[in-house]
């Protein structure tokens, strides 16, 4: 499983604020905190609405996580400059977060991923916005899987990010991603699945309850990727045991292990 | 979701001693806290290794949990004078917990369904133990639901307890039933799935994550039924958080009331 830990992106009020105040050490607490909970990669988002700034801030965080962690980056960013620059200063192969079918994005950053040993999250989003049906999924999943391996990466390169969208607004939406992952699954064993599930429970009360069952119905269908908050409790746990009872894990060692 | 607090059962120590001390107030509140948890019915057994007192013990029980709670019944025991005994002191519908394919509980079993107006358990052991793969379970499924209705009950007046199993001790198993249940999900539509569950965490540390892991799958899957313990934290949360991410609740207003 990858296990891409979600904390360090400038969304966040505590990360704004370090970003702010050039607080290293709460950034490097919070690599750390990830590392020891389970994280297999740290994800960085310098995003702010300063003009100029986010470059700045993607240097900064990329020096200071890779000096407090051991563990590979997911650079993760919209802006093609700042994600170039984010991945040049990798150590350790890194991950593109994200690609997509909205048109300037994919050829933005299909350059890149032409010019980088690099994983590449690839999002399900298009012109038209979020997927509407499962079908839609695996459609987007087969055009975007073609352009990304047009550049020479290998399947299992690549991460498809199914597009998670919130049950409240629709209650179909929760079949539509998991059926697809199935689909996707399916039809190419290789890909690594996952992404930013805990969209599923937006608009709801006591959201942990949503995002973990829907995390273990996720890997169930073979989704092998997540990127989420390892230090949250029950995430990793839910993680472990979905892969033992879906019988990705012989003998549940890795169960058994993580629960030492 | 059917759901059926499995707490009253004589092989819990808590209960073999009330029932050794006519405990009544311990029955009584053990069936309270289970139907104010969000149990739709009452487990009881009252199996007792010493000869005779497992049909005293169930009218008692039976006076008892009824007079506490206006939930119906689910009568568990695999003596056919017991059930018979049990089922005639129901005030409500109960079920009749269990039937299967070994032969002389079978044949037993199958007389005293035609005599009650019950909800029936149809467990898929067989003559040849617990079942060994996902088509084992559809093909069982289909020789006990044929015996079932041909003595007049309706499809959903079944529920199908698939065997869950160990996966510590075969990491299949999981699959195998998970992927049982949305076989016979889908050939029999009307056909309540679900059973106890909880098997599928023995020998494992923390069972709880592994249990509601399993849980959330198996109703993505479309398990509708859980013969489970609703007062543990976790359970009835993770039973209202997977039908709203499955589909089954429309705007999720039973998960949004259950979490107020």
């Amino acid at each position: 499983m990858l296990v891409i830990g979600e904390k360090i992106n400038a969304t966040r009020k505590a990360i704004a604020s370090a970003l702010e105040n050039r607080d290293a050490d709460h950034i490097v607490k919070t690599a750390k905190e990830q590392d020891a909970a389970g994280a297999t990669y740290i994800d960085i988002n310098g995003g702010n609405p300063r003009e100029g700034a986010e470059e700045a801030n993607m240097v900064w965080l990329m020096d200071l996580v890779q000096a407090g962690s051991e563990l590979p980056i997911a650079v993760d960013t919209a802006n093609p400059d700042v994600m170039r620059k984010g991945l040049s200063m990798a150590k350790k192969k890194p991950i593109l977060n994200s690609i997509s079918l909205e048109s300037e994005r994919l050829e933005n950053m299909l350059d890149i991923v032409k010019e980088f040993d690099c994983m590449v999250v690839a999002l399900l989003m298009s012109d038209d916005g979020t997927p509407c049906s499962m079908e839609d999924r695996v459609q987007r999943a087969e055009q975007l899987i073609a352009r990304i391996t047009d550049t020479g990466k290998k399947l299992d390169e690549i991460i498809v990010d199914p597009c998670f969208l919130p049950v409240s607004a629709d209650a179909a939406s929760g079949r539509h991603v998991i059926d697809a992952i199935a689909q996707i699954r399916s039809k190419w064993p290789e890909v690594h699945i996952g992404g930013g599930l805990s969209n599923v429970s937006f608009g709801l009360p006591k959201r942990k309850n949503v995002n973990l069952a829907a995390l273990a119905q996720c890997i169930y269908a073979g989704m092998d990727a997540a990127i989420t908050d390892p230090c949250v409790d029950g995430v990793m746990a839910t993680i472990y045991a979905a892969e033992a009872v879906a019988g990705r894990d012989e003998f549940c060692m890795n169960y058994v292990t993580a629960m030492r």
